[in-house]
């Protein structure tokens, strides 16, 4: 790969955040054919991008509303002109729900989630005394996975009939996301995530209906299951967000392909331990995260994939094997010696990564880059925080 | 804990970053009395707070150099006013030199690390047709952690002489970071990998020496063997940067204790899931990092140990056992149920962060609390990035 060193006068320092424009609209027409062809209609997560550039992309041909996880995220998005989210975290009093409120007041169309009568309760009393109606929707545990109300537990009706019964807020429906399915291990497995997290949620909404609780919106959704679904009958909307870069996690998974995987951090070699078959790079866990999504999956990728400046399968089968706060150590996966000299100091290299939520928050914009090149052609903002 | 819920007038919008400056300035006068009486100065490595606010006051009592990771930093506290950094991660050709060459020409006094041929040639041709002189560092390897040239490798003279032979490079001495200390089991072992990563560097420098070649600074550190070493005889500064904060790790390790502990991420119960023995929070991985530095020593603290919101230890032994991006799972360390209403939705704790480098680094600045309070008294901002 050193044919594909840089000159001296490149003009990115590394580490930076590659993203692979051409990718990214394949993994969006993926993604938005296979919803079209079910029936069903896309809320894009933003949690993922944090980037206006990225999701404007991701909400064509869509109805418009996205999925925040953080208030943050949604005055972001509302600033550049997205009204209609919904807020995916369980709501806290105090001081984030009188965030909550002014963006209401300023136009936000923002639904919350519950899944406790104290939350509706804490809900319904500030937007009582701030004169507004606050949409609600209930959040479903469908897998054992972390919050929402579990599978026939009383309590669905019981927190229903609260929010309902809420003057100050407006009862839309049930959503949840099926976390487990990162735990699956075949495609059989992910299309049976998918069945479950989709009838699962049909049940409940059916259960909201025949006590005579509205339930207009039945929202689902997360990458894998999103992309293994049959049907999506009876579903409102689904929700991903990790489907806009993939990821090694996703790879792993049998959800996409390597190749498919639109972002990367560009690393510089900058040294050698050649007795270890190491070299050492200036990508270390504070560019990469500290993610390893893959060490429990059944190929362990380390904190990532090497692949050439230019996006190539490397000859030799490196990947990061260790992770320093501003170092990466990068050694063939067996542990094999290698000529390290292929790579020398200044040699560019390509990390693929675990998460692309997690490396993707490790930097403030995106390189934007045309397959086969790492020479950025745009430059794209991305927040964080909250 | 229930007692410590905050009203929901409290300022903060969940998750936050806390900094104990109470904690913090027993922290720093804790390194500086030590490294006094044992008559060794402190270059205060800026990677963990990356904040102005803090280094001022780690640097007080101190000859006023700073260690700095990325450029990002240099820049940073270059405009606040610091001009002697010493940059410890070994230079990459290209912008990232051009950048250092800017730097010093606007007056930063930054010095280089290196430890190959190839870069001390890089570098003196850059710095020459710069019309400057950059003073450099050889990065040893005294424990086989990372980068660095070998302890006995015929390397440390010929590198040493291209440097020294350039006109444009000045030969400032070596330096090493004991990164392998972090591995140790005992306060045994972690005084002999002080002495070990003091010996060794000594020994280079006389070798140095006795090859005619000058080596005025012998630069070494890690908050470990910092913190253990017995005797700096020989070393002209010592590296720290950890030890502003300190965190599970480092109480692991039995370098400090729990108590000591700066920094924390405040997060609110936001739901639970009572026959698994579960709060969920709304402090996921994004807030805390994806950091399980825990997870190889023999207390493994999850994503983090709880405390009250005012930072007192819970009455249940809870520990973070998983993250999701804006969720926490708190549930007791053995498994075992507790009784979960005592921490109703609306209350607010307090996580102790394994590594304190990465949580630290998911937010864009710290929420100054004193000892026994979550009540922001200042805001200092951080920075990131490269």
């Amino acid at each position: 790969v050193s044919t594909s060193t840089h000159p001296n006068d490149f003009a990115l320092e590394t580490p930076a955040l590659l993203l692979d424009v051409d990718a990214l609209h394949a993994n969006l027409i993926r993604m938005s054919t296979h919803l079209r062809q079910l029936g069903a209609t896309l809320r894009p997560h933003v949690k993922t991008a944090k980037s206006v550039d990225v999701v404007r992309r991701a909400l064509e041909g869509q109805p418009g509303g996205i999925t925040v996880s953080t208030l943050k995220e949604a005055e972001y998005f509302f600033e550049n002109g997205i009204r209609d989210m919904l807020y995916a975290v369980g709501i806290a009093p105090g001081s984030k729900l009188t965030h909550v409120v002014d963006l209401i007041r300023r136009g936000a169309e923002l639904t919350l989630i519950l899944d406790n009568a104290v939350a509706a309760d804490f809900v319904a009393k500030v937007a009582k005394a701030a004169g507004i109606r606050i949409p609600i929707l209930l959040e479903l545990d469908v897998d054992g996975h972390r919050a929402g109300i579990g599978v026939g537990s009383p309590d669905l009706i019981a927190v229903a009939r609260a929010v309902h019964e809420a003057d100050s807020l407006e009862l839309r429906g049930v959503m949840t996301h099926a976390g487990a399915s990162y735990e699956c291990r075949s495609a059989q497995a992910l299309r049976a995530a998918a069945a479950q997290e989709r009838l699962r949620s049909v049940a409940a909404a059916e259960q909201l209906r025949a006590a005579g609780l509205p339930c207009p919106v039945v929202s689902i959704g997360s990458t894998p299951t999103a992309l293994f679904a049959e049907s999506f009958a009876g579903i409102s909307e689904v929700r991903a967000g990790v489907y806009m870069f993939q990821d090694l996690v996703m790879a792993g998974l049998g959800v996409c392909r390597i190749e498919e995987i639109a972002i990367s951090v560009l690393v510089c070699v900058i040294g050698h331990q050649a007795e270890r078959g190491w070299l050492i790079t200036d990508g270390g866990w504070m560019a990469l995260s500290r993610d390893r999504g893959t060490a429990t999956q059944p190929l362990d990728q380390g904190y990532g994939v090497v692949r050439s400046a230019a996006g190539a399968a490397a000859s030799d089968d490196l990947i990061v094997v260790s992770a320093n706060q501003e170092h990466g150590i990068i050694a063939h996966r067996s542990g094999a010696r290698f000529d390290v000299e292929r790579y020398p100091v200044g040699t560019l290299l390509r990390i693929l990564p675990n998460h692309a939520c997690a490396t993707a928050a490790q930097h403030d914009h995106y390189n934007v880059v045309r397959a086969g090149s790492c020479r950025p052609v745009e430059t794209w903002p991305r927040i964080s925080g909250w």
